[in-house]
């Protein structure tokens, strides 16, 4: 299966990153028994973080100072924190991604003002991807919601829960 | 216990809903050993979202454009949130209650302002329904906080961890 | 190692408290097999919350009314989070902690204004706690995120997953 990751991947002109290092002390994931615990991973790629800002749904008018993206954009940053979750997955699995059983549970964090009613929206530009790649394997249970901050001011943030076998 | 819980929730003037379908590309549940993590749920009635906006404690003077609900209906919502976990964990007992063990952890997000600091008081409204309803297994952990902005603007979501035997 | 674990805290001019009581209806721990699910704990000390409000970031000039306060301070209201987690540990593992087999993970909340992009440095405080009393067994996966509300507006909240042996 690993030639077919790396293939689906290519066939939707993704790639993994190069590098993912942890902002602050504590580890990319931690197995125990066949629970893989995932740390939060932000829309970073090999340390930049190209969308940063609160997610802003179209017609919104009470738009901040600073950087911020649309659903889009969202869902991209979304896709691109679950790579940098695949990326610690191949680690975790061995570069083996047959050993993935399931991806059990994904938590989704959108950067957003007060009243963002559209996390799910975004946090599927993550889903769509484990599903595209693991099949049913990759279908799982999730939470998101729409904070106030996150690190490096990126507009998301996914963590997961992935069972090995 | 089937009875029973059945039982119970019409003594308390409750029911489950008839339905609760994902708003994203995900799964209710999804159960690994004896395990089951359930999706983050709003607090929504058979599709309707009866409860929206920002919870608000009494005296607040910041408040917001737009829909909001007081502390007791956010308890209120906070409990339908419970109604459409308990949906779907009968389907993850194949109908069966006497199958729940216990239910180990919740986790609650509270829809809010800056500052509101009644989280846990909003999602005891899930908590005391699951202690009602399972007694000493009803008991566990949980962790509340107050977010920005939740799926279809509502008040409340509540996603929970419970083990089956 | 309960020697070692009260020895090391002692070094560090560290104490755990003496009481530390859930503020909802729910329990300060689970657990279910071997891994214990931690209540979200705030950075409270016998039942007063010293640091309330949201963590602000140097230079932050959108200060809101009310209490806030620094970065330095941030990381101790983190570490006091993760003292109050190790009163709970310390009965979870019937006042062994030797039993403790790994920090699991750890999710950590903070107060915050929009836009905030500190909450690694902030958590950190609960990170190097575990790893300073639990070397490798205390390294864990963790997720950071800042939030607009916590519990008695508390400025962070820490919630665990521990393994016991």
């Amino acid at each position: 299966m690993n030639e077919n990751i790396e293939r689906k991947l290519a066939e939707l002109g993704l790639m993994l990153p190069g590098q993912c290092t942890p902002r602050g002390n504590f580890l990319p994931y931690h197995q125990e028994g066949n629970l893989v615990f995932f740390a939060g991973q932000i829309c970073e790629w090999n340390g930049d973080v190209p969308y940063q800002g609160p997610v802003i749904s179209a017609g919104a008018t009470n738009l901040s100072d600073g950087p911020w993206i649309d659903l889009d954009d969202g869902r991209k940053a979304a896709q691109i924190s679950a790579l940098n979750l695949l990326f610690h997955l191949r680690d975790a699995c061995g570069g083996d991604f047959n050993r993935v059983k399931s991806v059990v549970r994904l938590g989704g964090f959108v950067n957003c003002q007060a009243g963002f009613d559209q996390s799910p929206a975004v946090i599927n530009g993550a889903s769509d991807l484990f599903i595209e790649l693991f099949g049913d394997n990759g279908m799982h249970a999730r939470t998101a919601v729409g904070v106030s901050g996150l690190p490096a001011n990126a507009s998301v943030e996914v963590d997961a829960i992935i069972a090995l076998r």
